[in-house]
């Protein structure tokens, strides 16, 4: 089996640690594994499959060693400084950040909807937004069999989407990541504010779930935020289909697509919830129903570990598929 | 002025010591205040109004004292006991069960939408599900000036809003009021579960909103969640209009509203959130922007405490407004 060289941009940070981990769970094929950071971080150590490692210091050198696939998790300004040098030097860079998402020569990839879109040219390859994952990995099935019109996503995120430090705010109950307390609270304001009074976050997820699916014709808004929960988004969807279905056709979709888990049985207390899903792969969802508001419309509610499918996991899987393709 | 006899069933409870705090902050003009709750608090002290009264234990006999207005906070199956021989004895019963909501003999008041609703004759008068205040607070003058089409209601409820026990999961860490830890999760699951999937909480936000407009053509769904937060639900709402808009006019309408307050500025970190609106008496509105998903929609971010707006306070401006009526 032929063996990679992969590099770990960020492999000291809450997703660039658990990219790591899933690399190792998953059985990645590497060679050579190179863990770049930050020089606050340069000198640690890490243990992978069992070898010990150096965290180096990222710098423009970094790109000259031999590396097939390099996974960016250090944020915007890293790949806006790197990104094109690593895919200069004939590197896949598979990118966390939002700088290229919706750059139109660079594919937005959720290996369960649209890997096809990866083409052999594509030297940066897109990891979207948390919330964005885990929506397009539910509604995929149903897009294609009852085609969305519209859909309106309420979020319930977990500070680990803002790293150690949302983490950081909660435990200790302290404000520092946020602008407000987190502890006991529910705030509307997830990444920053823009001027037609959307944030950021709700604009990835409006954008990011048209270009996935590769239909900007589908009608979008969302309302971001965060609450006091360490682990795992969860999401309150309403999705208006074009042509009509059974209820039960909806939850036969969900419970044979892949990357979902259904847990849906709410008289035995059976829905998901972030509790249970921490360290968790799947897309889980639940609370499965007709809106009966409309002629076409279903309610859902849809939690996953935006740490690992929300980020690191999708990012190792386009990892996956990029080897597999070769 | 004339002053009025009350009795305050469940006087001990979450609820009805709001109502007591209430009664006393605005004055209301009472000649005798008898405050009823199960034997278990029988005997217990409430100060009001500078005098001491002794809780006395709720029975059939209590409502033989001459008592004008019953503020029922005791639950449903106080009120089905209660409720109708209170009525029969002329006292007029502001319920806060949702026992008769629905009842098309009885009206189903906020205030500051529906207040002439409220007949000579109704002797039951009940006060709506928490969320649904809050929601129909910020919609009334939108709903008048551009008439709304359909709302799509996702919930960030508090804990409080199960009373004491819920408070208590969450400040301590138990799990016994709620089936799984309230700590660090979001559970979607707010009352029972119905056949159809909907929670009762969810079918209550979908009736009352149309009973309280008065207006059973409005389409509304609905995903209700408990997040772990102590005092006051937020909303994300999205609602579709029947006319056209501008943005600054739903600015200006929720401004003049009455019984709301607007803020709403992200750029500058402004918007409603629980921490600051615990103990508040307004319904905050934030987050007001236009839907470009559809024609005619917004997205707004609702906030009220639920003891005192969403229950207590809500109760209190009923009696207020029978009193003025009379």
């Amino acid at each position: 089996m032929k063996k990679y060289n992969l590099a770990v941009l960020g492999a000291t940070g809450l997703v660039g640690s658990t990219m790591v981990k899933i690399l190792e769970e998953r059985k990645f094929p590497v060679e050579n594994i190179y863990f770049l950071a930050s020089k606050r971080s340069a000198g640690d150590k890490i243990k992978f499959q069992d070898k010990d490692y150096i965290v180096e210091e990222l710098k423009e050198e970094s790109f000259d060693k031999d590396i097939d696939i390099a996974l960016f998790a250090a944020g915007g300004a890293i790949t806006e400084k790197y990104g094109k040098l690593a895919a200069s030097k004939g590197i896949k860079v598979i990118d966390n950040s939002s700088l290229y998402r919706m750059d139109k020569d660079t594919p937005l990839i959720v290996p369960e909807v649209n890997i096809n879109d990866i083409k052999d040219d594509n030297k940066i390859i897109a990891n979207p937004n948390c919330t964005t994952i885990q929506a397009v990995v539910a509604l995929k099935p149903l897009h294609d069999k009852f085609n969305i019109k519209r859909i309106v996503y309420s979020t319930y995120q977990a500070v680990s989407g803002s790293g150690v430090g949302g983490i950081k705010d909660l435990e200790e109950e302290r404000v520092e990541t946020y602008p407000y307390p987190i502890s006991f609270n529910a705030l509307p304001h997830v990444d920053s504010f823009l001027e037609n009074g959307y944030t950021k976050e709700e604009i990835k997820m409006i954008d990011e779930t048209k270009k996935i699916f590769g239909d900007p014709s589908i009608k979008v808004t969302a309302t971001c935020v965060r609450v006091p929960v360490k682990y795992a988004h969860s999401l309150s969807i309403n999705v208006e289909f074009e042509d009509s279905f059974k209820i039960e056709e909806i939850r036969k979709e969900l419970e044979d697509a892949s990357g979902v888990i259904v847990k849906d049985d709410g008289e035995n207390n059976i829905y998901p919830m972030a509790i249970d899903i921490e360290g968790k792969d799947s897309v889980y969802v639940g609370r499965i129903r007709r809106d009966f508001s409309l002629e076409n419309g279903i309610n859902l509610w849809v939690v996953a570990d935006n740490v690992r499918k929300g980020a690191a996991l999708n990012a190792v899987q386009i990892a996956e598929a990029i080897i597999n393709k070769k």
